[in-house]
């Protein structure tokens, strides 16, 4: 039996995918290497933190992915490191040899060296991350109800979100309509519509990266769905009690984080150039320097739009690169010529904000409110993996939409190990 | 303003929630406690466990239950006694004063004196357990793929249940199941369809509480499922490398316990007198002796059928009994005398063998295979708390059916704390 080219693809994100579909129904072997068993819907993750919808919903097994692509192996494992001379990828206590080698290893948060911060104001990047956080949102209301001291029952009514790009933004929007709408009258101590939701940017405008126009269009519904939009302002300290917001003290129970990214460690991996953030610096056909055989995308790689501007980390520029990395390799191992580079076609921008409003940047064309809000659901309905998530997402959006109520608000954990204080405060 | 009678109920299972239903519209101040913010579908338990639901498919927030009912109030707290004489329930730190107090805190698995077999043996109770069961069935699937040992391989793709009642009996179809038809085609080192569920229970029949054709029955459709079941087979001892069973060691890194139950402490908080399994020996109207104003029911109770047999830890016991006392209570209440004893009306049992087979005991009407799954999933929907809940799992259930797929199996915890061991063995 001949041996095939043996394509080793770490991540099974939006990026890996792609390239792993891409070489379906070609000789080529392709191993997947993912530390957890499903791929993972991103950009809806916010949605699981705040109870609209559960982790299944939005997340597919790898294994069911490639269930039909009998050359392709899966492989739940964790990537320790990389050694390009021998060709070979390390695991924890084995290693796996490549021809071809694609890192899609993505991002995590980045608290810009104030590692300590994290604890206390986590970030949403996989769904353990999500039903923490739905946990930590839930239990807030929780703990306001039974607590009898006005100025710590405030604390646990305040919501802070660092970061206003789409993810805080999203979160801010979904957070207050929870407390002043699914929430409302669930309580008898408390008053869920008094919960202050308030999300802080650096920048002087949200969604910095979206058209002013818009930008102040999502500021304008924000603030009309209840939410208190800081911008220029500066997260000084993240602490137990709050943060520290440009010298002022905010009190609150539960922070949370989505301001900065960090690349995967691919770059300490392969020894390679970064930037700032970590992100390999990568040629034009997406290969590392000195290594063709290996390639770079997603959120792990530092690539220039035709403007000269850092690509986003965002899915469609993952599943661009997986694909060109796809017909790269096929051409490469059918002996092809392939001098093509990578060119990234943004076809649009979509934030959401709430039940019924998003913004829409598809650049000329600019939408907001409710038609942008359906573009947004046709568009992320159409690229969840599964015939069965999709069937189920609209199914809970359109009852979300008609009831205002969400389904998933679910505290599974262990109550004793989560509000012993709490309790020892409360006492008469 | 006039105090209203205050009814403190314990629990918001099946038999808490019929309770404080049954006193809605009526000048009564209630108050659920229970220390999970969800009501709990425990019958579809099993379904979570084995990737097939969602979480939030079986759970729903007792806060959105009660919702309408302005005078009921919830706290999620946990009880950690009763002071009869004060009439006060006590939680972490503080106390809730009653004028009728109901106890329906259900019960948890019994290991009979065994308790260091929990941790290699986990029981399905919560949605935690359901989570962690499904995780460690996933992962032992995981484990096999990735492990050369062919020894150890096996030990990996051998999954035990111990207990063959109709959890018993719902696990091991439904792990048999997915491990022949849906996760068959997934893997490429391994065959999962060479997986070995063995079902173990001590009594000469599986399904002990139906009629001995039913139990046949099930038998037959467990082994036609590739389901090996050992009938009068003593465990004699559980530990990481399996279970020593009636002296004969079997090897396996997934056991489940699905044997006895303990009620909750409620027999100590009274001081009351207990069975064996520690459920409060109640009055004919299931007040506690000396207590006309304490209520025990559901698993937490033990009450003697006509024929003189404790009544089974079920649902339908549990909320008739829950209808009863609320009942009682408003008679009470506007002084009116109330003299009838609680009779439990047996409607049937039902028990589900994979996913088109189950046995129906009606009395003198007894239903298997198809006919029988149907009567279950109608009575399974009809009885779950939730329009939304209702529509989603009998979409999941019909997507399942057709694909024979299993929508939610996801690892979701930390790949790094979990397959250390493994992966250091897999060393080449």
């Amino acid at each position: 039996m001949q041996t095939l080219p043996h394509v080793v693809i770490i991540g099974a994100g939006f990026g890996g995918l792609r390239v792993a579909r891409g070489l379906r129904k070609f000789p080529i072997s392709v191993t997947v290497i993912d530390r957890r068993n499903h791929h993972l819907f991103q950009p809806l993750l916010y949605q699981v933190a705040t109870a609209a919808l559960s982790p299944a919903d939005i997340a597919t097994p790898v294994r069911s992915v490639l269930s039909d692509q009998s050359d392709a192996d899966v492989m739940l494992d964790e990537v320790i490191g990389v050694n390009p001379q021998k060709k070979e990828v390390l695991l924890t206590g084995r290693s796996v040899n490549y021809d071809y080698l694609v890192i899609a290893t993505g991002s995590t948060h980045s608290y810009f060296g104030h590692d300590d911060w994290e604890k206390f104001a986590p970030g949403l990047k996989t769904i353990a991350d999500a039903t923490n956080i739905r946990q930590k949102i839930l239990l807030a209301f929780e703990k306001a109800e039974i607590e009898p001291d006005p100025v710590l029952r405030k604390n646990y009514l305040t919501f802070i979100i660092v970061g206003g790009g789409p993810t805080g933004v999203e979160m801010a929007g979904s957070i207050a309509e929870l407390a002043k709408v699914a929430l409302a009258s669930d309580f008898r101590h408390i008053d869920p519509k008094s919960a202050r939701i308030i999300l802080i940017e650096a920048n002087t405008r949200v969604l910095a990266t979206f058209p002013e126009s818009l930008s102040a269009n999502a500021k304008k519904v924000l603030q009309n769905l209840g939410v208190e939009v800081m911008n220029g302002a500066r997260v000084e300290k993240v602490d137990a009690e709050g943060v520290l917001v440009s010298g002022k003290r905010i009190f609150s129970s539960t922070v949370m984080w989505a301001a900065g990214v960090q690349a995967s460690p691919a770059g300490k991996w392969l020894n390679a150039e970064t930037d700032r953030s970590g992100r390999v610096k990568v040629q034009p056909d997406l290969s590392v320097a000195n290594h063709p055989e290996i390639f770079v995308i997603g959120d792990t790689a530092h690539v220039l739009s035709k403007k000269g501007i850092p690509l986003p980390g965002v899915a469609p520029v993952a599943m661009q690169q997986g694909s060109y990395v796809a017909k790269l390799i096929r051409s490469r191992i059918a002996g092809r010529p392939f001098t093509e580079k990578f060119t990234y076609f943004n076809k649009g921008n979509l934030a959401t904000i709430g039940r019924a409003s998003a913004v829409c940047d598809l650049g000329k064309i600019k939408l907001t409110g409710f038609i942008a809000w359906l573009a947004w659901i046709f568009v992320h309905i159409f690229y969840l993996i599964g015939f069965r998530n999709r069937v189920l997402v609209l199914l809970q959006w359109a009852w979300s939409y008609v009831t205002y109520q969400r389904g998933a608000r679910l505290i599974t954990s262990e109550l004793r190990t989560e509000i012993p204080s709490t309790s020892q405060k409360a006492a008469p």
